[in-house]
């Protein structure tokens, strides 16, 4: 399985991932400067739907534990210089899969827009930094209300000002929480920890993942049901 | 984890959890018989509103492979006469949270209705069966939308005859897929299979109860959204 996912790579065509420069680079420059449309903390971001007591029996219902935040935190000292390599493996799955790279069609050309695919590649690789070290507070929640957002027909294509397709379907969004975590984790076993640190820091990365799909599926239901 | 997981059995109050003769009992009586309300493959049941190239769009997605349906088979056997201790853990976290026992509560008493209870948890051990030896064709694809409407403010309480909640909120579905997968792993490991076939067993499970959860979510989803 593990050669297979590492294959997607191999068969990304150059028009579709465009390499760029590690998203965060540990400069002075703050991330929201340096990587547009990220816009984390900022007054821009409405306030989240749910309540932090929502969160939290979510979490409870996830068996998402101090634990897991531990281990997610000590997943970002190991996966903060390896997030380029990551993206590749991401993106090769994306391009890989007629399906997904459909929401990042130009509709004007018919190809995946290489434009976007960049600008959304620089968020991810912030995304994947934020996710090991979340606070689950109310900044944190309105911004996983604002990810939702932006891949519904409210908001997609709005913050790289593109032409694609007009939402990602929602039932991608929970499904994604696989192929991510699952290929996450031969990057996490790269720096030596022991094989049941690693599965503590894949399993918190399941439920993390999983429990941020959820928050960005708000949109997608239907008024009462969330 | 193991330990506090189990904990939740003891922590059920007998008024919640009614314990039941197994689900399913191999005797030449069929399922649909033994169990009321269970319809897998029944003219009552609605055709899905997604069809069988969605289903394996979203396999695909998931990663879920004919690997995974052959050790989800071979969790079949392991399982089968271990499925009321299972339910004795599944309903132990559920009376143990809140919020998830809220949606068993009969409304006129205000407490968890423990005939509901028991009728859910006779399909619910045969779903255990089904999940392990589904055959993801129309009929199958059928009843996921089926298990949906019956959380929704469509279905939910009819099949029962009961007067409770009108709906099980969305968030819960595809979370419950951590509980409900992290508590089986001890049962896998317990006919002396090598923990790699658990562990495979395990993540063939996981993705299956996300698949069915997102299969499940059609009715909550805004139209043309899913």
């Amino acid at each position: 399985m593990k050669n297979r996912l590492f294959a997607f790579t191999v068969s990304v065509g150059l028009s579709v991932v465009v390499p760029v420069a590690s998203a965060y680079n540990g400069s002075a420059l703050s991330p929201q400067i340096q990587i547009p449309g990220y816009t984390f903390g900022q007054k821009s971001v409405a306030t989240a739907p749910y309540t932090l007591k929502d969160l939290e029996s979510l979490k409870k219902t996830l068996l998402f534990t101090d634990e897991d935040v531990l281990y997610l935190r000590k997943s970002k000292e190991i996966l903060a210089n390896q997030t380029d390599a990551i993206l590749d493996v991401w993106y090769g799955f994306v391009a890989s899969t007629p399906e997904l790279v459909e929401y990042f069609k130009n509709t004007k050309t018919g190809q995946p827009d290489g434009d976007y695919l960049n600008a959304v590649r620089k968020r991810f690789g912030q995304w994947i930094l934020d996710t090991a070290d979340a606070n689950y507070d109310q900044v944190w929640l309105n911004y996983q209300y604002e990810i939702g957002l932006r891949h519904t027909k409210i908001q997609k294509n709005k913050t790289d000002h593109v032409k694609s397709v007009p939402q990602v379907n929602f039932r991608y969004l929970p499904a994604l929480t696989i192929p991510v975590t699952t290929t996450l984790k031969p990057f996490l076993a790269k720096k030596g920890v022991s094989a049941a640190d690693v599965e503590k820091m894949q399993a918190a990365w399941v439920k993390s993942v999983l429990l941020q799909t959820i928050l960005w599926s708000y949109p997608y239901v239907r008024d009462g049901q969330f």
